[in-house]
């Protein structure tokens, strides 16, 4: 079997964690964010692709969700004493090291789909995991700030240092419309048995790769099924509502499925506190309600494997 | 008093630890060696300069010498881990942070003395230092390895690595007879009351600071006072016996007083243990004879006094 995931951060690298283990035998591509890709100290870090290799392969900080486990900030510190910042932003020793080698290895010009198979090795995720684009896409987001007036700052600027408290005026994914799909990108969801949409945010994770041309239209063809990353009208985690408040879209379950839309999307699985948007349906789009909450590997296993039923019982009703 | 000195690593920066204690109230200007100067992990490392400025700033670690103190070496862990080396390098996660703003400043397009200056804004050594030169030196070593034949391979690499055991065919400073001296060398040298040459190496320390072009010639018109590296036909510490055997020069206080000759050389200090060497003269310079280990900050700043006072001495009689 095989399946693709359009993975963000911590609650995508969390729910993949769940995917494995629900179908062990299964060849899994997971098709990473890289507009949350910043350059700190000279050093190219990707967050994301990053959460995703460290939380599948046993060295990710559990508590945090981010970041290496027994993780230090020496290095942080001593930049810090020389003046040179930025300190919003958490690089801890160990994840030092994972950006020193990507950064050599971009800099020798290999691409950054090379150099996260490179990484990987070490990590072995058991899935493959490939950047949505080996061109450089850096989200930007226009703010109105009270000292400043409106101006453009990264996203991690306005995610880590300011907590998304100033409202999002645009959210642009700079460089996406001229990137192309990373090699294999396309080919992995031409050929997967299903497309999931782990509960990551809809606007900068899913939604950054899904603007990357050529793969909204390869993943409509195939059958999707995505898990609401908001429960009760709330994200789980993260700030996905001010996120999608920015593109006028509302945070609930139906919102981001009516967001996604019915082109896109053939399931959509709800917590059961969104259990009315399953009662009333979302048109064009199979509403099923489950727990949602990743509270451990063995609930979050249990919603993986909820979304593969679905998947699977829509290409049986497709077929 | 407007002194300058030629200095290397360890035995260079502990002797310039005593010279400031021996004469708190003068204008010191360090003119260090950048010849073992190396690239890892994509950053620029120059170690005879951090371990000048670590020492006088109070950050080095005391028992090795070179590196800083409270050291750790995750960041190097974490990249052997990728399987990227070399291994027989010593970074310390807190020498990451300098040799990261180091890379950032000179990527920015700052030469190497301007960036020298901005580290230690916050080592404050006490000493004005400034880099031999601003371009690119680095000294290879031709060695005939047993495996690969007769090849070049980085000093670092001989010194490090191989701890000299090959033995030299030839030391090289690349890039030594196209390099101008660093904005404000040959101006220190020529408005300084003495020029002294601390303990350090005299062929790739000191040797290398005196072939950028001119910097020979503006010392050799001061007042010049050594310190014998070399005490009972042993170096104090490293293996400059290797690096003397490889220019053809006897490992003795003489033969390196010699090798530096009477048109650089005013003053010499030697060990008691080479007062055989006092006693006899070197043609053209005065030798005096003292305890020459740096056993303690005491016994350092009394060396240190010493080649002042000789140097003074050597002033008024010139005068």
């Amino acid at each position: 079997m095989k399946i693709v995931a359009l993975a963000g951060g911590i609650g995508g690298a969390r729910f993949l964690r769940g995917l494995r283990a629900a179908e062990p035998a299964a060849d899994i591509t997971v098709i990473g964010n890289t507009g949350d890709d910043i350059s700190l100290f000279g050093l190219r870090v990707c967050p994301d692709l990053d959460t995703v290799m460290y939380t599948l392969g046993g060295g990710i900080d559990e508590e945090q969700g981010w970041g290496r486990r027994d993780e230090a900030f020496t290095v942080k510190e001593e930049l810090l004493a020389y003046g040179v910042g930025p300190s919003w932003f958490g690089l801890g020793d160990r994840d030092f090291a994972t950006h020193i080698v990507r950064t050599q290895m971009l800099a020798a010009g290999y691409p950054l789909s090379a150099v996260t198979e490179a990484l990987c090795d070490r990590w072995k995720p058991g899935v493959r995991l490939i950047p949505m684009t080996d061109d450089q896409v850096e989200t930007h987001v226009v703010v109105d700030d009270p000292e400043h007036g409106r101006r453009a700052i990264h996203f991690q600027e306005w995610w880590v240092r300011l907590r998304a408290s100033l409202p999002a005026v645009t959210i642009a994914p700079v460089g996406a419309a001229d990137a192309k799909p990373a090699p294999g990108v396309l080919e992995a969801i031409r050929d997967a048995d299903a497309v999931l949409l782990p509960p990551s945010n809809p606007v900068v994770s899913v939604g950054t790769i899904l603007g990357i041309p050529g793969v909204r239209d390869a993943v409509a063809a195939k059958t999707v099924v995505g898990v609401s990353p908001i429960i009760g009208g709330a994200p789980v985690r993260g700030m996905a509502d001010a996120c999608l408040t920015a593109i006028g879209v509302e945070t609930s379950a139906r919102a981001v499925a009516e967001h996604y839309g019915a082109e896109l999307l053939d399931g959509w699985l709800v917590d059961d506190a969104d259990a009315a948007t399953a009662a009333e349906g979302v048109e064009g789009v199979a509403v099923r309600s489950r727990p949602l909450l990743m509270s451990d590997p063995a609930a979050t296993e249990a919603i993986a494997r909820a979304a593969l039923d679905l998947a699977a019982e829509l290409a049986g009703a497709a077929g």
